[in-house]
């Protein structure tokens, strides 16, 4: 979870990797997307074409063929491994140890980072709408999995009194609106790193969705 | 500022309005660009086609080039538009007497019902990532105006010891970011009102930005 959305990786085509081995295509179709996505996050879905991701790899435009069919599917594969990390961050975070308030905390956490790293960002800033509908359909469903999941950490901390008594399924829609956009406006170059950010509103949602008097500081 | 993005309006072509009177050009215009806002935020920017704009209107293609000279127009209109109303409702809220709380109040919930209205959810669900580069410029600067008057409420907020200490440009980035979300999922048809999910928000957000023990409850 170390990589940040400013880093250009390298492009896999100009180290030796094992020519037309599995793992070698795995990686490459990885780079293909990441070069995508970080385009989008830059320059916006439209402005984007396959010849600036071909040329950001040093490859040509035929190569990337290999690896994807169409623009529209490096996008679809990019919002769905944005929703996958956050699935699957926000599921371990609700798996482990510890109170529903510490566990909903630590899910926010994965979320505000997820958002500033390429494919979480790209989730955002362009997201499924120009998408065909089965694509947004599909993409839809993994979503409200991440909501739910959000909602029910709200309902755990509610129960075990950590949390003020709220409507869960709205203040979990404000959690995820509060870090989501936080992908919109984070800029790697900027002042603030993504986990000071992460930080800073984490504390200030949380403090929100603490009870008045006597909830964890 | 009651119209909300659930109500397809009455095209104005199937009511007698002066042919040709500089105020039913106007009204037309607007039409144009409202039916257009409500298909973007239905569909998706890019499975709408004008030919569905003029549909919803029931008027021919060539009808609606007399007000519009092509689709991005109208999405950076619909944008600029939804951005014009928040700035405004934002500069009378502030401007309006009271405490920097009540104002900081108030313009968050001016914000969180325009995103739940035709132009202010095509402001948050389309956005400017369609257009070409000048405008969507532009549309930032206008976006950056309004973050700053965020920004700016919060900081004579703190000055005035109604909200806690914190870093008032991150503070203002995750009060923008929680009300625009609900511009993503806000369904008309859905169980909360666009007024109970504003109040709901903003409570929480508010008690995140209190001081600990003595601010407004």
């Amino acid at each position: 979870m170390a990589r940040s959305a400013a880093v250009a990786s390298p492009s896999p085509w100009t180290r030796p990797l094992g020519r037309g081995s599995r793992e070698g295509a795995a990686i490459k179709r990885d780079a293909v997307l990441r070069a995508a996505a970080q385009l989008f996050n830059e320059k916006g879905y439209h402005a984007t074409s396959l010849d600036m991701v071909a040329e950001r790899l040093s490859v040509t435009k035929p190569t990337l063929y290999y690896y994807v069919a169409s623009k529209e599917e490096i996008l679809f594969e990019c919002v769905r491994l944005g929703l996958e990390l956050m699935r699957s961050a926000i599921a371990a975070a609700a798996a482990s140890g510890g109170s529903a308030y510490d566990k909903l905390q630590a899910a926010m956490h994965e979320y505000a980072l997820i958002v500033t790293m390429d494919f979480g960002m790209c989730l955002i800033r362009v997201g499924e709408d120009p998408l065909a509908p089965a694509s947004r359909k599909q993409l839809r469903r993994l979503k409200a999995q991440i909501d739910h999941e959000f909602r029910t950490l709200v309902e755990q901390g509610i129960a075990e009194g950590s949390l003020a008594p709220c409507d869960a399924k709205l203040a979990g829609f404000t959690l995820a609106g509060a870090l989501s956009w936080i992908g919109r406006w984070y800029d790697p170059a900027g002042a603030s790193s993504a986990e000071d950010i992460a930080r800073h509103s984490i504390a200030l949602l949380m403090r929100g969705l603490s009870p008045r008097e006597e909830g964890p500081a």
